[in-house]
C-alpha cells in the first residue's frame, strides 16, 4: 500500500472530532480567510507575473512586493526597504544571515557565538559553514529559564568574535532575551561584531525596533503570525555584507535568487495588518488565555513542570509544560483524538525522537523533555476553546498515566 | 514618494488594456482557479499543520505531501517517493543538486561540467562552491542552435570529472538536448560521474523517464506548468549523497530544512494532474499556436531572427525572436500597453540590462540579443489570442522602429 493510502487509513480510523482547538502554532497554523482572499488575485487576476519584468503584470507584482517591504520596514523601524530581504522561509532567512555572513567574510576567520537554545536553523548553518570555512562556533549556556547571564556572556565575547546570533524569543519556552543588553556588551568589546537576532517568535507578539535593539540583522517568518508559508524575511542593516548560500538569477531581491513568491508576500502583508491592528488587545488576549490555560492545567493535573520563565519575560502566547511519567507523543495523539492539537518536545524535533535541545539546555532531564507539550495561544482562540482544553487535558493525562509503563518512582 | 506609490502611478498611467494575452510563462504565469481551489483548504480547513507532527492536522498535511510525491515519482519513472525532494523553487532545487553535491564531496575535488547556456541557478552555484571548495568548472560550448556537439562533449569529459549538469530544455531558446547520448558518453568515461539535468522547462511539455534518460538528479519547478510559486522538486536517485547548502530542522524532507509549503504542494499536485490530462492534446495545442505565432510574425515583420532550433528538437511552447534595430525592453513596454505580455533577453536578465548569456553563447551579437523577445504558449491560449498578437506585434515593431535611434546599416 502506498504511503498516502496508509495515512488515509490512519485518518479514517482517527475520525474528525466534533470540537477542535489548534494550539500547535509553533510549527504552523491556519491562515484566516481574509489572508487567503488577499493572496487569490495574485494567482490569476493581477500580479501573477515576475516582479522584475517590465510589463503591467510584472509591475503589479512589484507593487505588492514593495508595499509589503514598506509595511515590514515601518513595523520594525528599518531605515529603508533595501534593508528588507524576502526568502522562502524563516529557516532560509536564518541561513542567509549566518551562512551569508560566513561566506562573505570567509577570508576573516574568527569566532561565532550562538546561544545553546537557538533554533536549529541558526545552530546548524553556523556549525556547518564554520567547519568548512575555518570559523569557530561557541554555544553560550543559558540558565534554567533560558536566559543568558550577561556576566557569563561577557566572558565569551572577545576581539576574535565576528558574529553573534541570539534569539529574541525562544520558540519553545518563550524566554524573552534582553537583546539590547547583549548587543551593548558585544559592541563594547568590538564595535565591528555583527549581531543577528531570530525574531520569528517575537514579531507580532511584542514591539520591535531594530534601532532600539541595536541589532544588525533580524529574522521574521510569515507562518508564525497566521500568514502563509513560503515567506521569510531577513532585515539586513545597510552596510552589512552577505553572500547568499543560494546562487542564481536575481530578481528584486539582491540576496536571494529566484522569483519571489508574490501571492504569499501579499498574504503575509495582510497577516501583518491583522496582527498589528488592535495590537495591544491581541497581545492581552493571547496572554490572558495562555494564563488561564496554564492555571487550568496546574490546578487539575499533578506532577507537571512549567518550562521557561513565568511573567513578563515570557512571550505572551507561549505555554510549555512537562507532564511527568507520560510520553509526549502519546499525549499529542491522545489529545488529537479529542480535537486538541499540540506538539511535543521541540515541536519540530518530535519526528527524530530526540528530546528537544532547548529543554536539555535549561537542565531538563531526558524524561522531562520527552513529556513536554508546547501550546501557543492566538487572538483567534476563544474562552470556550480554553475551557474545552482544561476539560479534556486532565482526563487525557490521567488515562495515559494509568496505562503508562513509566511508573512514578515513589 | 514611496516606491510602491511610484509603481501605482505608473500602473494608473499605463491603464488596463481591454484585451490581454500573457506569453511570459518563462518567468511566471497565472495559476488557474482549479489549482487555487486545490490549495485553499490547506490554508484553513485541513492540512494546515506541520506534516511531521503527530496529530490529525499534521497527518492531513503529510497525506498531501506524500500524494504529490507519489504522483511526481510516477510521472518521471522514479523508483520511490524517497527520490523526490521538495524545495521552495526550481532555483533551490538546482542549488541542492549542484551545491549539495559539491558540499557532500568536498574532500574529492575534480571537474564540474555545465553547458554555456545553463540557467544561472546552475552556473552560479557551480562556480561559487567550486571556487570555495577547490573544484574546477568548465562551460561546454554549444552550436548556433544551442546543441552540444557530442564529439566536443567527449573532449571535455575525463576521469577527473565528478559532476555534469546539462539542461533538458533550454529556458530561453527551447533547445531540446539529447540527454541520453550525453549521459552515455559521460558514464562510458567514468561510471561514477553524477549527471544532473535541469528539466524545469521540459516537465509537462514532453515525456520524461529518469531511467531512460539515465540521469542521477533532475530539477522540476511548479510555476513553469501553471502551478503556484514556492515549490521546486529535485529528483535524487537512491545512493546519491548530497549535503544541503541550507541547514536546519528537518521535517519530511531530509535534504531541505524548514516546514514544507503544504498548500503550494497541493496546488502543484493539481497543476500536474491538469498538465498530464490530455497530455498529447495539450502539447499539440501549444505547438500549433506557437507555430502560428511564429509564421504570423515572420510574414509580417522584416529583419527578425529566430533564436534556437526549428522543428522537433525545439520545445513545443517556445518562441524566441530577435527584432533587429529595436530595444527589447521598449518592445515589452509597448506590447504591454496593448495587453501583450512578453519578456526580453533572458526574461530574467532584463533587469540587470545585461544581454542574455544564452543568446551570446549561441553566437548572437549584443544588439541581436538586446532585441530578443521570448514567448511561451500554453494549453490555455486560444486561436484568438494568437490572432490578436499577430495583429498588434507588427504595428508595435513598426512604430518602435520609426522612432528608434538604432538605424539599420543600409
Amino acid at each position: 500500500m502506498s504511503f498516502s493510502k496508509k495515512i488515509r487509513e490512519l485518518l479514517d480510523h482517527h475520525g474528525k472530532p466534533s470540537k477542535e482547538v489548534y494550539f500547535d502554532l509553533e510549527n504552523s497554523g491556519w491562515v484566516p480567510p481574509e489572508v487567503v482572499e488577499a493572496m487569490k488575485p495574485y494567482y490569476n487576476v493581477y500580479g501573477y507575473g515576475h516582479p522584475s519584468i517590465t510589463h503591467r503584470i510584472g509591475w503589479e507584482a512589484l507593487e505588492v512586493v514593495y508595499e509589503a517591504k514598506e509595511l515590514i520596514a515601518s513595523s520594525i523601524g528599518a531605515k529603508s526597504i533595501d534593508e528588507i530581504v524576502f526568502t522562502h522561509s524563516g529557516t532560509e532567512a536564518n541561513n542567509l544571515a549566518i551562512a551569508g555572513y560566513l561566506l562573505a567574510n570567509r577570508n576573516k576567520r574568527g569566532k561565532v557565538i550562538v546561544s545553546s537554545i537557538e533554533h536549529l536553523s541558526v545552530i546548524f548553518p553556523a556549525e556547518f559553514y564554520a567547519n568548512i570555512l575555518g570559523f569557530k562556533v561557541i554555544r553560550v549556556p543559558v540558565n534554567g529559564e533560558g536566559f543568558i547571564d550577561p556576566e557569563i556572556f561577557k566572558y565569551y565575547v572577545d576581539r576574535d568574535t565576528v558574529l553573534i546570533s541570539i534569539q529574541m524569543v525562544n520558540h519553545e519556552i518563550g524566554t524573552v532575551q534582553n537583546i539590547r543588553e547583549l548587543v551593548d556588551i558585544a559592541k563594547s568589546v568590538n564595535p565591528n561584531i555583527v549581531f543577528h537576532t531570530d525574531a520569528a517568535d517575537a514579531y507580532g507578539k511584542m514591539a520591535i525596533d531594530v534601532n532600539k535593539l541595536g541589532v544588525d540583522m533580524m529574522t521574521i517568518s510569515s507562518h508564525k503570525i497566521h500568514g502563509p508559508r513560503g515567506v521569510g524575511v531577513l532585515y539586513v542593516r545597510e552596510g552589512i555584507n552577505l553572500e547568499s548560500p543560494i546562487r542564481g538569477q536575481l530578481s528584486v531581491e539582491k540576496l536571494w535568487p529566484g522569483v519571489e513568491n508574490v501571492p504569499a508576500i501579499a498574504g503575509f502583508k495582510k497577516a501583518i495588518e491583522l496582527a498589528f491592528n488592535d495590537f495591544d488587545y491581541n497581545i492581552n488576549h493571547m496572554k490572558r488565555l495562555r494564563d488561564k490555560l496554564m492555571k487550568g492545567i496546574m490546578d487539575n493535573v499533578d506532577d507537571v513542570l512549567i518550562n521557561g520563565p513565568i511573567g513578563d519575560r515570557r512571550a505572551p502566547d507561549n505555554l510549555n509544560i512537562s507532564f511527568l511519567y507520560v510520553e509526549g507523543e502519546a499525549i499529542t495523539v491522545e489529545l488529537s483524538l479529542h480535537g486538541i492539537y499540540v506538539s511535543s518536545g521541540s515541536a519540530c524535533t518530535s519526528r527524530v525522537l530526540e528530546p528537544s535541545h532547548v529543554l536539555l539546555a535549561i537542565g531538563r532531564k531526558h524524561e522531562e523533555a520527552h513529556g513536554s507539550i508546547l501550546f501557543k495561544t492566538s487572538r483567534y482562540h476563544s474562552e470556550d476553546d480554553i475551557d474545552y482544553a482544561i476539560e479534556i487535558i486532565p482526563k487525557a493525562i490521567d488515562r495515559l498515566r494509568s496505562i503508562s509503563s513509566i511508573k512514578p518512582n515513589r
